[in-house]
This record gives C-alpha cells, structure tokens and sequence, in this order.
C-alpha cells in the first residue's frame, strides 16, 4: 500500500537537502519542532494541512509542485507494488506437460 | 493559503460524483463513517493517509491519480492567491504627478 506521508515525507527531505539546509533551519522558520519535522520527513507522522504549508513556505516551494513530486514518486511505488501476472498454461495439454 | 485537505476533499468527491457513487456506497467500501468522509470531502477533516489509501482503493483511483489532480487544482488556487503586483511610479516626478 503506497502511503501518503512516506512518499510526501521523502520529497520534503529531498527538497531540504536539495537546498543545503537542515532539519534545524526548516524548522525554526517553519515554526515546528525539530523532532517532528524529522518525524514528518522519516514519514512515521502525519502534517496537518496548515504545517505542510509551512514547511512549503519555508523551503519556498508551492504546494503544487511538492504534489507533482509526490504523484510521480506514487506512480513509481504503484507500479512496484503492482501485482506481478504469470503467464498462465492456456490449453489442457500444457497444463498437463507442465505437471 | 493552499491547504491540501480542501483540494484533496475537492477531488475526491468529483471522483466520487462522476463514478455516479454515493458517500454511503464509498464510506461502506473504504470502512469509514458516512459523516467523517462527507467532512473529508468538504475539506474540514484531514484523512490519514491509510484511510486516505482505504478511500482511493474504494475510489479505484491509484493515489498518483489523485495527487496529480491535487497538485493542478493547487496550482489554479496559487495562481489566485498569488500577491497581484501593481505598477509603481519610479521616478519622482511620476509620484507627484500622481497625487
């Protein structure tokens, strides 16, 4: 199951690092404990929507672009997690030969 | 500010209107009560994001769908809220002409 907060934690910690800044920066400006921005970026918690926009504002990066990000690492953790088909003997015969 | 919940709610319930589907049909599929997933849809409630999984699953609707139309309804909604820049006189004599 693809969750929300691993996939958005990721494209925050990569922006941040992106950026050469640190947890501690990130967080003074945005107005949020060290730990849980930490917290946040490691996915284990959830951003109400107002925080997410202050961490946004404070690596000055719309909220747009952080959920183009997040869809596309989604789109690439969907086709992973996918279930894999195996061919499948179509004719009795095969199935036969195959046991 | 563009807050996530309220795009999110937006999308998902135009997912939901255009399946044809009611809240009880989704809130029943996705394990959710009628009354908390009519407030996520309405943007007052932050969903988690297993329960935001549970309602894209009862959606058929791959989360990097979803996000992707997050992220282009939070893009129109940035262009609105963006601060409107008017012109400025820069000259001295443009100021005064102007009083």
């Amino acid at each position: 199951m693809v969750l929300l907060r691993e996939e958005l934690g990721d494209v925050l910690r990569d922006a941040r690092r992106a950026q050469g800044r640190t947890l501690r920066d990130i967080s003074a400006t945005a107005s949020v404990s060290l730990g849980y921005l930490s917290e946040i970026e490691r996915g284990e918690k959830e951003a109400s929507s107002e925080l997410l926009a202050s961490i946004c504002t404070a690596l000055e990066m719309p909220l747009s672009i952080v959920f183009t990000e997040v869809a596309q690492r989604a789109r690439r953790a969907e086709r992973v997690s996918a279930p894999v088909t195996l061919p499948v003997a179509t004719h009795s015969e095969d199935v036969v030969s195959a046991a």
